[in-house]
């Protein structure tokens, strides 16, 4: 690595910093016909920033060595990484090195989501009904919204 | 320190990636008939959350030894330093540990103008007027959109 890659490597707690700030843990279960069980369970690690800041974003995919920068939407940029592979690798970075603010509940829910992915368990109906279930923990603020926007829809039904 | 603080201590490069993420440079410059020039310049920075997260906020202010954890608005809270005295040390601190997105460049005018009021500089007219040129330049997206908010209320006056 030359003296300037050095130079530019982030540091392990600085991305936990960061990630505390602007990181996110998402799962999202898609129907999707030609799966066995009609539904495609994806797990997803995202940064979002300014475009401004894309920068900081290709260092973050430097320092783990995969993912990939891309719009999110309008002027905003993410990292995101996807593939069970790379997000074993995610779960085992912040294993080693835990999250300090309330995000860390959500990882620990997506841990759990990434384990019963390596399992096979999505592939069964059970193993649905709990993923479905742990990611209706997660991200609970906007879930919450979610599930209030229908109740308002259904009863003006 | 008891071991369950220094657990507790947190580290000056999360702190970076977290103010990278969360914090904010700012000066504002209010009007007030008891000063001699007539106008208050209030240096501050801040790192805002919500809530449920008030207790990293308590650590962060725990970590400088300094600084008031505060209400924000609505369901934020913010950890807020003010005071010149305090500033200084925050300077130093990010001096040391540089910031690593596009907010370092807010960082070194907010720097600058904290040695602009070292030296008094802000009660004098020029110096009160380089500190207004040099806090136009932070924050642009915002103060851009408050100019424009003036050009029009000017011209339509």
């Amino acid at each position: 690595m030359s003296a300037d890659n050095q130079q530019e490597r982030l540091d392990s707690k600085w991305i936990v910093g960061f990630v505390d700030g602007e990181g996110c843990f998402h799962v999202s279960i898609n129907k999707l016909q030609k799966m066995t069980l009609h539904c495609q369970v994806l797990p997803e690690f995202r940064v979002v920033q300014h475009q401004r800041d894309e920068k900081i974003l290709y260092k973050i995919q430097r320092y783990f060595g995969f993912g990939k920068v891309t719009r999110n939407h309008d002027d905003r940029k993410e990292f995101r990484v996807r593939g069970i592979k790379n997000l074993n690798k995610i779960v085992k970075f912040f294993k080693k090195y835990p999250l300090k603010t309330s995000k860390q509940k959500n990882f620990e829910l997506f841990s759990e989501i990434i384990q019963l992915m390596n399992k096979k368990k999505h592939l069964t109906k059970e193993g649905l009904q709990k993923i479905a279930k742990l990611s209706s923990q997660m991200n609970r603020k906007s879930r919450m919204l979610e599930s209030s926007e229908t109740i308002r829809q259904n009863s003006s039904e």
